[in-house]
């Protein structure tokens, strides 16, 4: 910890958020290895080639319709709109941050889908025949979900850092991720479809320990813009319901044919339904008055989809879907009543958006939820062949029995977090070298530093500032006045 | 008369609208009742069971892509985004509700939905050989469908009422929607693919029903939040859009494989298209200088896909869909200009966003077209496969003939009406009950009640608004001072 | 140009704004006239028809799945949100015209497909045995894909037209597309599945042309709301991530069942993402302080889609996507910086939105790439069948080869530009008749002519503000008097 303590003081010199070099640099630079790296890896797969028409000949295919395309395309952009209006609107609900958090969330996304493709492409889908990688509609997917793990990690960071930050974050984040993922689903054989653990887990432990790398301690005393007004409540409303009706597509979206997408995608629609009432109940109980909170409805929500995601292709049943929601909304409320301050205050980790109480606590009931229910699948429930392909006992695991596959699923829990606690430091580290433009804890939360904002929005001089203090003082003075009367 | 007025008088207590003990114990309560029921009746279909790949080699279907997921899934995110965000914004114009606006949306949809999952599945798909309910893809979207009738209730009491008569409004509502659809679709054997009838005229009158049981008589003297600013109109929007693009999907959600969904997109697409033209000029027209009024544009436009709900299906013809569409604007434009004020005044009816509009007027047009539609179906036009497959004449109803069948979808208006009717008086009187927490007349259509407001927005008394006022004046001279200098 | 000049003068007499008596009696008769023509012309193609059951049989179709509702219906969803929450929103941007933008884009579009289902279909799916023409899916987004050129044009005179003129443009702008766009594709035999030519260049160019017939050389003057404020570039954010999302969907949509489509979402989809990080890395370069501005942001993020839209079906390949995309970024965001002021000052065309930017140019850039991209296939890459198949060398141009085909393409992008000129300055002229109710100077970019607004918005002349201030003052003061009573 002394070697931490005196990076941090290393690291502590004014802060110069000018990134006007250094933003276009990495930008333009990183997306022309991304076109040269295209150009040497990546090709069209089997499906979306032209030679389809012949493919489908020698395979016997009877009709276009087989084309995975039709299988997964109204999934893919259900998840497309999860990543760029989803994760986007629900970060608006600061009062003055919703530039950045709809435009960051939009940059990075962009860049990471292309990593992503290139990462999750040398480990899944290498053709070794030719050493390319062949992507397809599947490949878009995986890449959103990985690009997921790193909008998660920017919720915790969000208003704290720089638009280079974010970047870099998202390079290591995805490469991160991508061997995390490879590990988890390859070599571990555990099945996470709906990505509890391999997005959920890792992307909010790997934002968690990079915010708490980058701790500002004096950070209260110049929050007067970390909250939210009325209608950046209702923009963030925006966010929550895309990710929050969508949620079953993305649970879904990789699944098996047929039956699996089925099953996943009612599944996570009951999960969630069962969270929404939880959640309310809590944050009405907890409150003063009974008053529901706005952060707890746009957060706390989503939680029954996140705890789902593994389980949900297994044959958790309907019942079994309520009850996991139910438990996640709880948690999850419970969670930015109690565990946020907590963590604040006595762990010093900074979690603007509560990614802890939405996608991390959940995402580890997700996997334990996910390990359980395999460890209890049996022939009389899911049949013979059900069995086999539910669980892919195929190839190398074809001796695999549902007990010891509710192993391998605890196992990828224990991976994915420690790839994200691990990467997280790491990578917060190097966040912390006085070079990427990050803000002055009196600019945090503010897009004045980064965006250019109209006129009317300008923040004002701190001059004036004092005035309008003073009078508003006055005002809150006399309001007291009229309220004793 | 006389028995409704001492009720009256008896429920005239004082207001208290804390709901902290009443709300969260109505949500776990139901919520753990769902979760038992749920666990005693409702499985997987045939076709989301792991069995399907067993269930496909003895029905010899060829491919997973013959799922219904693939038939249906589409749609049935079109109609969930309908629900939540498309139902949920639409409310959002008024000034300072939009959180209730959105929020409750979201609470009684993802509590309507798990019990209309089983009072549907009783009455339609009770697997007798096991006594359980098999929920696919079709039974969310139904869900979806009887939450929806519940939602436009919704709409009529609007800022009135308090989040746990909201849960009850639903729980009845869904029930009365359940048995209602069950004598209209099985027992009389009409046609209603996107629910003219089923969701819109019974929700529709429903909602009047109730509102009329909990009339205030001195809200317009305290209505001062009783409006739209400008971004509330813009947020609003958002809903109406929603609504308007995914109505296609909505009408044809449930309908036949193949024509059936084919035909019914097409049909409402043009209604639709059609509806937002006269809707333009009347409003136009009706206005002082021929300004439009948002109201109009927000809400009318969507009457014709309201109208067109039972004979989308139907050979109603590309031409029939846009003279439905044509009226309903303009009956439904009208009825905002004159009727809703008619019906507060001399009829004690309250209906905060013009659910007789939108939904009641419509929805009974649309009985109405759809009886005639198939009373004048013929095999010329049909072909005699496709009359059959259109008005499902086979089983008990083989003998049926289309001038009958119109007989038929004529009774269906009239049962859903007065199941609407019926019931909305039934669940008013229960909510007159002083013990629901709704709030005073002048804390209607106020969010300050029921959730935890940004600092900035909190509701200012009338009294300090003036100092206020003052004060600001001076800030503005105090500002132009220093600006000068 | 002497011509033109007394032209101008001729038509430069008083506004006036009312559009009581034309706004109605447009919107009525044509779509009576509508009405009419569908009844004599439209009907349900084969596969929307309950013959379908029928035909599904004579031609040996195996399964409903295989009616073309599912290979086109989710793409067509997408569109259609792109159409009426994409264009309208992305125009929201304005502090006080968000209205206008949302309501009359809704207006326009709901009409032009109605006579673009007409005019396209007598082109296109006349079927000369009962002079009928048969509409479907494909039909329903070609209709949308014809709108947008209209909407694309309006975003060059947004907030300087009246409802009326936007309803000639685009009753004039349908017919010219079809026509357009018959030469192109069916005499020329151009591919243009994204409709960089036939949408965006044809809708740039005309929409510039109407503005620079439209000029108003006094504007800038009385611009004191041609701007944004905070909240309004967050809804224009709204429309700007809804297009970018769905734009796979959009040059995907009625390209080649199979690989075609699937080919087209993909390109697409890397493109944008390319276009993304340029956009950023420009905006930030050539602001002071490095700082992004909104308008790039929320535009040229968007250029890689428009510039992929012919090449999308093409064997373009992933890292050619890349380039394309990063190119249009730095292009499309220069053009902000320096074009549109220079086109401004220099050629008398204002240019709201800036669609030269993000439409014109891109959209010929687009036809460019795809002119070469076509003269480059080989049966090498794309396979003898794939070729036939992407390229449709089929019936009248079986003996076509790679080489030809791409200076058909080529000679497609002038038929796009001749006819987005000399249309648009031909309606450009109908439009200057002082007949159609547009608005003076002052009353540019604000809702207040043609919106009943809400109290507290309605606007203020500069003047009057003080007075209102001091007024407002007494009546709060009147109003407490009131109250005291």
């Amino acid at each position: 910890m002394g070697c931490v303590q005196s990076f941090r003081e290393f690291c502590d010199r004014p802060k110069n958020s000018n990134v006007r070099l250094s933003l276009p640099a990495v930008c333009i630079v990183w997306q022309t290895a991304m076109i040269i790296l295209f150009g040497v890896f990546i090709r069209y797969d089997e499906e979306s080639d032209t030679h389809w028409i012949e493919h489908r000949k020698t395979k016997n295919i009877s009709s276009d319709i087989e084309n995975d395309f039709y299988f997964r395309y109204p999934s893919f952009q259900d998840v497309h709109v999860m990543i760029f209006v989803g994760f986007g609107f629900l970060m608006t609900f600061l009062k003055r941050y919703s530039f950045g958090a709809v435009g960051f969330n939009f940059l990075i996304a962009a860049f990471g889908l292309q990593w992503a493709l290139l990462m999750q492409g040398w480990f899944h889908s290498l053709d070794y025949s030719d050493g390319k990688i062949k992507i397809g509609v599947e490949s878009l997917i995986n890449a959103d979900f990985c690009v997921a793990g790193c909008l998660i990690a920017y919720g915790a960071v969000l208003g704290k850092v720089s638009p280079v930050q974010l970047m870099v974050l998202t390079l290591f984040g995805i490469t991160l991720f991508a061997v995390e993922e490879y590990i988890i689903l390859s070599l571990i054989h555990a099945r996470d479809a709906g990505g509890s653990m391999v997005i959920h887990t890792f992307g909010g432990y790997y934002g968690l320990a990079i915010s708490w790398m980058l701790y500002r301690p004096n950070l209260n005393q110049s929050s007067r813009l970390q909250g939210s007004v009325y209608h950046s409540d209702v923009f963030a409303m925006i966010g929550t319901l895309f990710l929050w009706m969508f949620w079953p597509s993305f649970n879904s979206a990789i699944t098996d044919h047929g039956d699996g997408q089925h099953r996943a995608a009612i599944n996570t629609y009951l999960a969630l339904a069962s969270t929404v009432l939880t959640t309310v109940a809590v944050s009405s109980l907890f409150q003063k008055h009974g008053k529901l909170d706005m952060v707890h409805i746009q957060n706390s929500t989503l939680a029954g989809g996140v705890a789902v995601g593994t389980a949900a292709e297994f044959m958790l049943m309907p019942y079994g879907s309520l009850i996991v929601g139910f438990c996640c909304g709880i948690v999850s409320t419970l969670g930015y009543i109690y565990l946020t301050p907590f963590m604040e205050k006595y762990m010093k980790i900074q979690d603007t958006c509560g990614i802890h109480n939405l996608h991390a606590m959940p995402g580890v009931i997700g996997g334990i939820v996910g390990a359980i229910t395999a460890a209890a699948a049996s022939e009389s429930v899911y049949g013979r062949e059900g069995l086999i392909n539910t669980y892919d006992f195929e190839g190398d695991f074809k001796d695999m029995v549902p007990t010891r596959q509710g192993g391998h699923q605890a196992a990828g829990i224990c991976v994915a977090i420690c790839f994200g606690v691990g990467g997280g430091i790491f990578v917060g580290c190097i966040l912390r070298l006085p070079i990427w433009g990050d803000v002055a804890d009196d600019n945090c939360f503010d897009d004045e530093p980064y965006w250019e904002l109209p006129e009317d929005e300008e923040s004002i001089p701190p001059i004036l500032e004092y005035n309008n203090h003073m009078r508003n003082k006055d005002i809150v003075e006399s309001n007291f006045t009229v309220e004793q009367n």
